[in-house]
C-alpha cells in the first residue's frame, strides 16, 4: 500500500518512524504493509532527524499527485496555504486524505468532506484534535448510536503545560511561556495557542462530529490565558481550583452553548489531575453517559499514532473495495450559539485597603442578585489589596453589571481578573 | 437493517431502550434503521422493564436462526451454556455476532473467531470489557500500528464499587458487599466478580488483542479482595494510597506478566480517583505513550451503548458487502507467563506489643534484603497491634520467605495482609 506524506516536521517524523518501526503489528493489522513512497518536503537538501531512504524527497507535489500507485495522501504541512490546494487537487486525482490540519478542517472541512464523497475517496483526520487520543473515532464509532450532550476538554497542551508550570512552580506566566518555548512546547509565535484559537479550531472540529451542527470557530467565544496573574493561581489553589484551559460544548434543545476559556476546575475532578502536555476530553452521551479520554495531546509518536490509525483505516477500505459512497448527511448549519450562561464566577479586584470596602461591595453584587460563596482578603498595609470571590450561579451578563458598578468605586482600583468556574 | 437479541435483562433492555430512543442517531450513522425483529426469552409472559412490541419475543431459538432476515445475532444472555451453542449455531447459519459475553470470548474466543472466519461473518464484543468504553475498539483500530506494552486496568464495577464504599464510607467488606448488592452492583452470588475471576477473563480478552497471545484465564494468577479489611483501608490511606482491584498485564521481551489483585495505587495517579461503578483502562503503546480511558463500566444504557456501537459497524458492513474475509493472524499461545514481579509491597503483621519486636523484625527482614519505606504502628495498650511496612522494590518470592520467618516468631500474632504497590 503506497502513501505519500506531505512534510516531514514534528508529525512526519513520527509517521515515518512508526511505519518502519512497527511493520509487525501494521502488517498483522492489514495483512500488507505500507510503504512510504514519496515525501513532499521544501528543500531538497536539508539534515533531517531520522535518515529517510533515498529518492522518496520530492519538491514538486505533481510528482504525487501524477504518481497512480500512491493511493492515500497524508497532509502533515500544517496552515492553510498550500495544504488546502494540495488537499483538494489530491481529492480530485482519486486519492484518500489522512490530515492533522484543525485549521482546515474547522475551516473547510464541511466543503472537503463534500468533495471526498463526490470522488469516492475518504479523509481522515483524528491527529487534528487531541494527538494521540482516539476521540474522534470513538465519536463516530463508538458512541455513534448516542445523542451526544456535551464535550468538555483540555485540547490545548501549550497553555496546559504553560499553566501546570505556572501552578506546580511558581511562575509567571511570561515565565512559564518562555519555558514552553525553550522545552519545545510553544512555538515561536505561541499567539494561536495562548489565545486559544487552537482549541476554538478543535471544539469546531468536534461539534460537528458530535452534534452533526457547523459552528465555525471565528465565532466561537474565546479568551486566551495571557492575562492570567501569579496571583489566580495562588488564590484559586487556596480555594480548591485548578485553572484549566477548557473547550466547552454542550448541546441543548435550541442552542448551543460553546466557548473556549481560562476556567476554575474543582480540584477533585479528574480534569484538574491532567498536567503538561497531556489532553483531556470528557464526553457525555444520553447511552454511554460520561466517558473521559486522556493521553498526550502532541508529540512527533503520539500524534503519528492517530495519523497511523487513519492511515490503516483507508487501507483497510481500500483493500476491501470499500468506496465512501455514504450519503453525506448534511451537517446542519448551527442553531442559535450562545457563550457562557449562568455559572459561579471567579472575581478579583483590587482595592484600596479601608475600613467598609468589601461590605460595600458585598451590598453592590447583591443588589445585582449575586451572593458570594467564598472571600479571601490579604495582604493588608499595601497601597492597594486583592479582594477575591466567589460568586454563586448568576448569568455573566448580571455580573459584568455589578462589576461595571464597582470598577466605578473610587476605592477600586481594577477589576483585575473575570474566571468561570466549570462545574462539570 | 433486522437483528435479533438473546436474552432482555438488564443490558439486553438497554439495548431495545437504545434502538428506540436514539433512533434518529443510529439512522445519521446507517443511512437505515436498526429493527430489532426477534427477542430470545426464557418465558413468554412475563413483566418487563419497558414495553416491547407485540409478537416478537419468541421461546424458541429455531426461530431466530431460520429467520433469513435476521442478520446479526445479539448475545446477551451470560454465561457459558446454551449461549455458546446458540453463538455456534447462529454464525454457522451465516449470522453475523455482537456478545457482551467475557466468560466466552475469554474462554472459546479462539475458536469462535476461527469459525467466524471460515463463515465469512464477523463476531464483535466490545461490550465484554470495560463497559461503556470503547477500549476493545480502541486497541483494534486506534493503536492498530503501536506496540502496546502494557494494560492496567480497574476493569471491574463490583469489586470497586466495594472498595470505594468501604473508603469513603469506612465499611467492612461485608457491610460493602451487602450495600452493593442492595443497590444492584453486586449480584446475589458475587463470588466471580468479588474472587477476580470477572477481571481475569476481561484481562486475557485485552491481552488477546493487545499482543495477539493466547492466555487462557484460568492460568492468570489472582486474589480478591474478601481478606481486605477496614484496617488496611485506614493504613494504606494514611500513606497516600488507594486500594484497587487491578488488572495487570505487561508484555516483556520474552515473558508476560499477567494478575489481578487488590493494589495499592498513589493517592496522586488518576485510576486513584476512579470511584464506585466507574471503570478506567490505562494502555501504554510505544506510540501514542500513555492513554487512560474512563467511563461507566457496567450499566444497561452504558454497555449498551457499546453493543450497539458492534451493531451498527457489523450494519455498516453488511451494506457495504464487506464479509470477514481478511485472513485470521493465528493469535500465538502465549510465551511464559508470570505472576507479580519485583515491586514495593505493604505488609500488615498483627504482633504482641512489647520492646524489641520492630527491631527484630526489621532485622530479618534485613537479612533477606528487605528495606523499608514506612514504618506505621499504632494502637498501644492493646493485646496484639497491627505493624504496617511498605517495603521497598523487593521479588515477591524473597518477601515470602521473609515472612515465613518472621510469621514464626512467637510475638508475631499472624501475618495480616500482603498487597502489592502498583507504581504505575
Amino acid at each position: 500500500m503506497k502513501i505519500a506524506i506531505l512534510g516531514i516536521g514534528n508529525v512526519g517524523t513520527g509517521v515515518y518512524q512508526i511505519v518502519q518501526e512497527n511493520s509487525k503489528e501494521i502488517f498483522r493489522y492489514l495483512g500488507s504493509n505500507i510503504d512510504v513512497s514519496k515525501i513532499l518536503v521544501r528543500t531538497m537538501n536539508k539534515d533531517r532527524k531520522i535518515p529517510i531512504e533515498d529518492g522518496i524527497l520530492t519538491n514538486d507535489f505533481n510528482d504525487i499527485l501524477k504518481d497512480e500507485e500512491v493511493k492515500i495522501v497524508v497532509e502533515l504541512m500544517g496552515g492553510i496555504d498550500p495544504a488546502l490546494e494540495y488537499i483538494k487537487k489530491a481529492i480530485s486525482h482519486g486519492k484518500h486524505i489522512v490530515t492533522a490540519n484543525k485549521a482546515i478542517m474547522a475551516t473547510h472541512g464541511k466543503e472537503l468532506e463534500a468533495l471526498a464523497n463526490e470522488n469516492g475517496v475518504f479523509i481522515k483526520y483524528e491527529a487534528s484534535v487531541g494527538g494521540g487520543i482516539p476521540i474522534i473515532n470513538t465519536l463516530m464509532e463508538s458512541l455513534a448510536a448516542n445523542k451526544i450532550e456535551e464535550i468538555i476538554g483540555i485540547i490545548n497542551g501549550t497553555t496546559n503545560y504553560i499553566l501546570t508550570q505556572m501552578t506546580s512552580e511558581n511562575l509567571s506566566f511570561e515565565e512559564a511561556l518562555k519555558l514552553a518555548q525553550d522545552n519545545g512546547y510553544a512555538e515561536a509565535n505561541p499567539t494561536s495557542d495562548i489565545e486559544g484559537e487552537d482549541a476554538a479550531f478543535k471544539i469546531s472540529i468536534l461539534t460537528s462530529i458530535a452534534y452533526g451542527l457547523n459552528v465555525p470557530a471565528n465565532i466561537i467565544y474565546r479568551e486566551g490565558i495571557t492575562k492570567i496573574q501569579k496571583s489566580d493561581i495562588e488564590y484559586t489553589s487556596e480555594l480548591g481550583y485548578k485553572i484549566k484551559l477548557l473547550a466547552v460544548s454542550k448541546k441543548h434543545e435550541d442552542f448551543i452553548e460553546i466557548y473556549v476559556h481560562p476556567a476554575l476546575v474543582p480540584n477533585n475532578h479528574p480534569l484538574a489531575s491532567i498536567n503538561n502536555e497531556f489532553n483531556a476530553l470528557f464526553v457525555k452521551g444520553n447511552a454511554v453517559g460520561e466517558l473521559l479520554l486522556c493521553g498526550k495531546g502532541a508529540g512527533s509518536l503520539p500524534t503519528g499514532s492517530a495519523v497511523l490509525a487513519d492511515i490503516l483505516s483507508v487501507a483497510k477500505s481500500i483493500k476491501n473495495d470499500i468506496e465512501n459512497n455514504v450519503a453525506v448527511h448534511d451537517i446542519e448549519n448551527c442553531i442559535e450559539v450562545k457563550g457562557m450562561g449562568k455559572s459561579q464566577y471567579y472575581v478579583r479586584l483590587q482595592v484600596i485597603d479601608e475600613p467598609g470596602v468589601l461590605g460595600n461591595i458585598a451590598m453592590t453584587f447583591g443588589k445585582y442578585g449575586i451572593s458570594l460563596e467564598s472571600v479571601v482578603q490579604k495582604g493588608r498595609g499595601e497601597e492597594t489589596v486583592p479582594l477575591v470571590f466567589i460568586a454563586h450561579d448568576i448569568e455573566k451578563e448580571m455580573l459584568d453589571k455589578a462589576l461595571e458598578e464597582v470598577g466605578g468605586y473610587e476605592y477600586v482600583e481594577r477589576v483585575a481578573s473575570i474566571l468561570k468556574v466549570e462545574n462539570v
